[in-house]
């Protein structure tokens, strides 16, 4: 089988692909060739790789004639990005998104689409465990295009132009790398520097709850979407995906438990009235009822997260 | 002011039109011109409007360099065609309302914008009342489409490039002129068709619960969502609707009631299972609970219903 990742440059989108590389196979079947889309080049793509550089709108029709039966649909620039720049967000994010979704439309074939959408497609004021059913009302263009592009997909689903499942993935942490000025960047920062024997600073209150999961879950959710049975989603197919809801004072009593008291002591309060006006609009937990019963699992406690990160991503770090 | 309305020939565009050049005013001001768009020349149109032919996509920038302090946005194709022919559905309820909004946007003004959006926004499985807060994820691409929409009107709303209202209308009842072959007609033929004497069939059980607004409540929303104080409203944008909800039995009965048992009586019962199962699938009562609170008022009874189609479609009518 061909498996296509689009923006397979990010984070997610290589450790899918080096995933998939190792693995060989998804959904029980043999991987024939990988076709990683971005518009810069993938690190570690293999030889036998089939990269494809440029602007996903662009080059839709031409990645679809490759006829991927497996198409993780991951390309589009982010919240902070798309909030800054409003023409390029939507020609991205919604534009980019029907052009890959026309393609297949008109390639008249049935692959299985996995698209990356964000729980960022709520918006508050919400009740504090946000249910399957909750209406989505986005606060960004971000999480408007993505739940247009949901509502893409669930539509061209329905009507048999394509098998898509729309992931409606939680705050990913660790990420690993450097860190990045997009305001929910501080809850991989207290955990990745301090590792690093570096001090961070927490800009908002230790009790404040937040729902994460590690990038290994998020490879796992995808590779799981992809092989699925998805005549038991029903009709809708957008998924709140499961993650683990701690307060910022559960991420550090982790830190500590893990890597040590003195580690943990590295993050000092640095409130960020800011950040704070920003945080306090996001949601906290989510029932994600239906993901989980489709056998989507995030990891059991905040221990489990960052153990995913020490294993894979800082393999060198002292135990 | 001036104020412009897309897709002016419709039966609410219509109406709306020419109960806008009754009052002269709108929101507390006269109106100065009336821009109608539509695809065929509106009926009734007056000497003093500006009437606009044409695909809506294709004139937006010319309808917006107008300045239209007020823009009731009624234009696009109905649930069934947007189902049959996909291209055209997509072409002119996303593509079109994304035009309008966009010459908006760069033409740097802040209009009130109200917009037709539908209760088939919503999609089966329901709760027994739908509520504010329940997340729509429609069955129809005209409902994908309308969603689209409304998601696009309340982000350029957040972002201060216009200032937008959508409405999710209910089922309009009584619609006057003749049979169409959607599938909710049936609702209006077996009201209309026996006040002109003629038997109508019935496709579905008498205990069948649906929602309904007269032309008039519409044409009243829309007055209303023009000239209301938006701030009220917050960043979520799409209002849904009140309405009657009523038996089909209950309808019939207020036909009695105001027309005599003997018209009521030409409905025959005449149970068409393909239309049985589409009905099946739609939603029946709406909470509207903000839209109440916010001065949104259909009729009180089906009673009401049938009198304002009485008084405003059939004046002639024997009483």
């Amino acid at each position: 089988m061909r498996v296509l990742i689009t923006g397979a440059a990010g984070m997610i989108g290589s450790k899918l692909a080096a995933r998939l590389r190792t693995d060989g196979v998804l959904a029980g079947r043999a991987i024939g060739s990988l076709i990683l889309q971005d518009i810069v080049a993938p690190l570690g793509a293999a030889a036998a790789d089939l990269v494809r550089l440029g602007d996903l709108g662009a080059m839709a029709a031409e990645l679809i004639a490759l006829r991927p039966d497996v198409v993780f649909h991951l390309a589009g620039v982010v919240s902070g990005e798309a909030e800054a720049d409003f023409a390029l967000g939507y020609r991205v994010n919604l534009d980019g998104t029907r052009a890959l979704f026309d393609a297949i439309r008109v390639a008249d074939y049935l692959p299985r689409v996995v698209y990356a959408s964000t729980t960022a497609v709520f918006g508050g004021p919400f009740p504090e465990v946000i249910g399957d059913d909750f209406a989505p009302v986005p606060l960004s263009s971000y999480g408007a295009q993505k739940l247009m592009g949901e509502t893409l997909l669930v539509d061209y689903t329905r009507r048999g132009l394509m098998d898509g499942v729309a992931l409606r993935l939680p705050t990913i942490c660790v990420r690993p790398g450097r860190a990045n000025r997009a305001a929910s960047s501080f809850f991989s920062n207290i955990i990745r520097e301090p590792l690093n024997g570096l001090p961070a600073d927490l800009p908002v209150p230790r009790d404040w709850v937040h729902t994460m999961a590690s990038p290994r879950a998020a490879v796992r959710f995808f590779l799981h979407a992809a092989g699925m049975d998805t005549a038991a989603i029903g009709p809708r197919r957008a998924l709140t995906l499961p993650g683990v809801a701690v307060t910022v004072a559960e991420q550090l009593a982790a830190l500590a438990r893990v890597a040590g008291p003195e580690v943990a002591a590295l993050v000092r309060d640095a409130p960020d009235p800011a950040v704070w006006a920003i945080v306090q609009t996001w949601p906290k937990r989510f029932a994600a009822t239906r993901a989980r019963a489709l056998g989507f699992q995030a990891e059991a406690d905040f221990d489990a997260v960052l153990r995913a990160y020490l294993e894979d991503d800082l393999p060198d770090w002292r135990r």
